[in-house]
């Protein structure tokens, strides 16, 4: 059952951007919904609303479970994982939009469809951009939704295709979808892995043993002790069955656009992307940011605890001292059930407090991930003042977010991003403070790893909520009277 | 209702200590309890387990709550705040010792007795260690226990004095109590305060408009936003009404013997004690650690998150880059219920993971806490080894931990403690580590302000953890067979 | 979600046969949904495990709960009828086969679709006897199930109807269907009310106020206060609006063939069915039984709760007295959550015990309305016999149940039916009573007001647990291997 | 937990007494909590609101279990019942009044006391009228009471006993406790039973295998096949161990004054009271109702349940034919969670409905136990009118209830019971039936076995409730204000 009147503390807050999903799958090994659910829990970042598992065994068939909360309060439980036996299995987590209706259970996926030729299970991370053109099609033709998940179009796209297996029924499917996927899906002998043609979310592929396994991030490789073999590449279909991984390219070859945002934010800072250390990509970004915008200081404080490897990066490259100016609570989550007035306005000190005796007359750097709505961050700039620093200057690791993304992550209406209606100058004032700086687009290109800086003619990474430029058209919202920018 | 079949995780990996409880109590505001609630969950580190409140309101009397689960779960819930009215109000959060026959609820504090002259409530942070022998004495003269705890006594004791005022009874009866304590407690119109004639558990008085609040630590007063007036003295009782706050004195006066602990690892490193930043001093033992065992090395990572500060120190002090070559897990808990045998062997890779591209082929300084059981330090040593690292370097911010605490901290029995039994050269051996330093008791004391070190004759802190020098004779575990220093 | 490990008491027992569904809809009073929720648990006895309500409202869409339980314990509350508004409503009671692999929240009725001209919610009575053929028909086609249900094709089947509007969907879905069915369905402005050909389970109209309402049975009606209208004819479809009720009768017009065993035991006596008041045919059955099976003896008891009329009747007939020999525990229900060994163990003692004072020295005619394994029939003797009984009569109010019923009503395997295998007197040997007598099938249908008892060639109820007898072939059966009489 | 916003349907309805608890003792047999379990469900009816069980195993000690609801939804659990292992067990039923502020689940029996010769477990049945007086000055003596409920004094009367040995101090405490009890208690090795020397509270002894146990009722025994052996007297003590029963009279010698309404309405119709069938008496209640208040009629109805033995009785003796006029819901239960205002508002409807085709037209004798507010009957006879009934007569199977009982039943006060302030003729045109009789004292007693009538210098049992004589003087109640019948 969904939590009775939940309240999302952030999503009042208004103030962060969130990855929707992380997909985890595993073909092999005993017990495969276990390995799942600890891929899932290092992958907790990317979802933390609800997670599913499902699993197949041959005399128990297919078995699946979904709930609300923590992996760790769910899947770790010797009771329900029981019913999950089976040697392939695959999970999902996900995070829900809010202001969503109520969160529902049949909205979690993995999805579940059994078609004449045996079930399927399908967990999806990203978004599918013409959704509800989709959809409508599909009632029409007399498909039942169970969900109010967009996801849902596949497993019915694949029911209706005329393939007579399921990965061909697959493809079949996802030529339909536009927009940005990260797919693992599982037949009762087969882990499938597919990436759009775009490659805008992660995938990666590992072996523990004789097994393999499917993975948003390669963190979750980690907790299972599996050895990172590959990414699954843009527009590529895997296979798995017990013979090994065959690979096909089913989707037209385009430039890939993984999403620069994994690298700043959604990513975890031990997972490798294209080869690439986040977390060193995040403190070349510190690096970068002294050098595009140097300050004279006494302190540099991360905002706890995404802006952390920036902050150390500034300080380095900038001599300034590096310190704890703002100490998170441990103890805090996303969402509170049925909260009293008080709680509801405590905003973010219920999740930071000043670290006072070290701030106090200090010209203080702080760095952060990124400025969203721009409401945390003139919360903070306040408990700062009010600790008594000399000066605030705000240091921010990426470019300003002008844009909503269409491809997975949730942010607001483009109206409600400072960045959407104000210059660099209007939002310094607007928070009040003694300066504020964003990395350019160039430079974070450089601190990923790209050292000549973004090609303008055909950039290396989907950065549309920075520059307005959508790799793909997002169909459902142009319909919906969304304008693009060159409709500016 | 206690979790069915909970595993606790730090207990089975037996390699932490734990603050037992922290206590808050409001006076003079509307719904007193709301305060109390978010002081609890600021004081949430020191006991995680379960939390309590009492209030009190002219028409609805006495009321309480307690709850298995964080503050923040339960304690923020309309629906039960609502039925905690009025203007006085004290609240209790407590950890639980590993290994006791099950959690109860009616062991979660505070407790409340009925007196011919009315009701008081009362909670308590730290531990009697002449508990036994009072609850004999007291069940011999036909009083009815109806928890398990020690602090019960300190109740039983108050009802049975001959005293006519509810302060002057609890006078009474913690003259009877041996060890250390800081207490809160409340009658209908009184909020009061008493810590231990040592003062070895920290207490600190707040204001916030015409309200006071005590609390353990002053990060909870940064919460409700209340101004830091000073520390309940040692020996101190105040005794908080509408008309202000009256303090006597009516313990034996004798020099102060705060626990050193609580600067290194219990308290927030947010919170003043003693006048002094604890994140402060754990920065400044990393220096101290620097200057007495410097190492020639490439990276300075702490073991998160207890470790941090005294990283920043270290890595400050010898010019060595600091760096997170381990990343922590924010979805961790310390209980599982019901878990897998998976689960249950995780370890601590459940809650830890390597950043490998940082680590690998680097020469690491890791800087943690403590050494209780040294099992933890064992398995992030393999961690480090197993992503690369060239040589791996311990630096303790604290001395060796070779005696157990009997003052309210949950501590291994003696034989388990790695050095009671090891010299400091046969754990860096165990271990398997390049080598291994722990802070001098004289470079702790410098970290914590006292500029000449130890006072040997007359400490300035309890230490008694290190130095096996107990301030106050620990009565029930000497007659279980414990052996003083002294006796060995 | 599903209880834990539930311990199905009857199931075990396996000696009751179950109704296995209630259905109940309203519309045109405020707040339908707590009318429903008032007639499903005027129903409970037609289904016990689980309930569901679809309701809607112009502005707040179709809304639906589905819950585990008794109605009484979820549908009467506040907080969860509160998110059922709207003044049109239709709800379901289930009881589950035992044996199925877990019952699950989403096999819970009313199923509810979303079509291209708006949604629609389902729920039905009865069962469909070429589900099995459908349901592959179906997933051929690309139709996805979300449940295991049978019911889930007629949903489907609308789906895929080329008609313009629902009621013409439900009428194309309807003629594909065979079997048992008495529907409740809802669109966002009608009731909708079918019954199958046969007319084989209930179906009624009532009219409270403006509002009309479809039931099951009348009981359900006078706990509302609504004025029984009349029966929903075999074959007869009525759509009601706020204009009023519109029948027309779509389906091929064949002999009524009511099933009788809704008389005999599964309608609750205060329910009137075809113009006749159920607790007088039971009465007169036990009139019948006293005619055609005299016997001397000291008492007539009823085997509570079913056999109470029947012995009524036999007693005033007879002339024997009247008594309760036998006294039911009210605090039993039919399932138990993870029960202990000696609760398994306990079968009928559980819920009857004997009035030993009673029964002692006396000779005993037990009046019980079906012999099904004989299992219960066996204790029950053995517990007045250990009472101290002289003699024990049984007498049956139904003939032999020798076949199983494919029509909606849960029956062991024929195989375990006592009747399948044994004469009368064999069975009375087996159950080692010192007579038994079961009432004849002309003798039923005289009860039943058939005054000329049963018409063999075009017989007036569906009998088919008795006379092995198939108004409709039950296909899906068939192909399993189920030998018709006809082909023994 | 309590339940949240809970509500009585019985208590608002306000027109039934309830017997307050029910209690259940067992040695000498493995795992005696199963049998305690089983032995309170067959006492269900005594208590519905909370259960609880205390077992002793010489290894694992006391362990107990309290929880609000029915025995078989909680004790039935292997998981909860492993709890509680050992040979001796003791266990409780309750009901609470309603009105409280709350039931708490410190409030549920049994209650356990530590005292320094070791453990002792007691469950109470009746009630203690000098409760107030003695909690007063056992708080004054320094007591602590964890409970609000009375019967809490006997273990703190038993821990300031100066005697040595446990049925000593028992016998200490109930010396100073006034009013009705049926006590059964448990040490570490043994099972204790007291009656008050009135014997107002039912107890009896039974024997299973090398078992014995204690029982409230003797239906208890049957349920779990234990031979009934006797009944405690009144005034005595039996102490029970393995080696068998020892029995001694420490309570001053009175006359018996067994409450006479257990007959009438409180007991199980299968248990045996004083050697006497409670159904017997019942029916026998009928049939001198017949004989007191004939009428002429066409049918005789119990109001179900508590009537139907009496109206089988009046049904023979009178030659009216008996029916099932009346028709119970069985899946009612006495109090709803947060129930919607119409459920709140259905009244008895939502429990009974009337057989319609029965009553038309015809004058029907109800035979009800008794006429408390006179609210339901009132009701019942709107639904026996409204259904078509040519005439409606009561006949009360017990004289008019016009006096509080203070010995453990819960009646409303004084003034709102109809029989206090009108007579027989009022009470009928009140109700507005044709006519309305109540059996007479004499006649009663002559049901009860008594065939000379009430023996009114000192009568045989305690009918307070009838007659106002108070065999025990009410004290805490007079007190209060309460005016006995001298003083009106």
């Amino acid at each position: 059952m969904p939590p009775a009147h939940p309240f999302d503390f952030d999503a009042v807050d208004g103030d962060t951007l969130h990855e929707e999903c992380g997909v985890f799958g595993m073909i092999g090994v005993t017990d495969a919904a276990n390995f799942v659910a600890l891929g899932l829990h290092a992958l907790q970042h990317r979802g933390q609303e609800a997670g599913g598992i499902v699993s197949y065994h041959p005399e128990h068939g297919f078995n699946s479970a979904r709930r609300f909360g923590y992996v760790r309060d769910n899947f770790t439980k010797q009771s329900l994982m029981e019913t999950l036996p089976g040697a392939l299995a695959i999970g999902h987590v996900r995070y829900s939009t809010a202001g969503s209706k109520g969160a529902q259970i049949r909205d979690v996926q993995p999805f579940f469809g059994e078609f004449s030729m045996g079930g399927a299970a399908i967990a999806h991370n990203g978004n599918i951009t013409n959704a509800e053109a989709l959809r409508r099609e599909l009632i029409e033709r007399g498909s039942i939704f169970q969900s109010s998940s967009d996801s849902e179009c596949i497993i019915h796209l694949m029911a209706r295709s005329l393939q007579r297996d399921i990965p061909a029924r697959m493809e079949d499917a996802l030529r339909r979808v536009e927009g940005a996927f990260s797919v693992v899906a599982m037949t009762r002998t087969k882990l499938i892995g597919v990436r759009d043609a775009l490659g805008v979310r992660p995938l990666v592929l590992g072996k523990v043993g004789d097994g393999w396994c499917l993975s948003s991030e390669t963190c979750a490789l980690d907790i299972i002790g599996a050895e990172y073999v590959r990414e699954i590449e843009p527009g590529e279909m895997v296979v798995i069955t017990e013979k090994g991984v065959e690979s096909t390219h089913p989707f037209r070859s385009r430039n890939s656009r993984f999403c620069i945002f994994e690298h700043v934010y959604f990513s975890r800072p031990d997972s490798i992307i294209g080869g690439r250390s986040v977390y060193e990509t995040r403190r070349q970004i510190g690096v970068e940011l002294a050098r595009e915008a140097p300050i004279e200081a006494d302190l540099v404080c991360p905002v706890p605890d995404s802006g952390t490897p920036a902050a150390i990066g500034y300080a380095h490259e900038s001599g300034i001292p590096y310190g704890m100016g703002i100490i998170r609570n441990q103890y805090m989550g996303r969402t509170f059930i049925e909260p009293t007035e008080q709680i509801r306005n405590m905003g973010v000190r219920l999740k930071l407090n000043v670290n006072r005796a070290l701030i106090r007359g200090k010209r203080v750097v702080l760095v952060d991930d990124s400025v969203v709505r721009g409401t945390t961050s003139r919360k903070i700039k306040e408990m700062i003042l009010d600790a008594g620093a000399a000066e605030v200057h705000f240091r921010i690791a990426s470019p300003p977010t002008a844009w909503p993304c269409f491809y997975g992550v949730d942010t607001p209406q483009r109206e409600k991003l400072l960045a959407a209606t104000m210059s660099e100058d209007e939002m310094c004032e607007h928070l009040g403070v003694d300066s504020l700086k964003f990395i350019s687009l160039d430079g974070l290109y450089r601190a990923a790893g790209e050292s000549e800086g973004r090609n303008n003619s055909c950039p290396q990474y989907c950065d549309a909520c920075f520059s307005g430029e959508y790799p793909v058209e997002p169909a459902d919202m142009i319909e919906k009277g969304f304008k693009l920018k060159a409709a500016e």
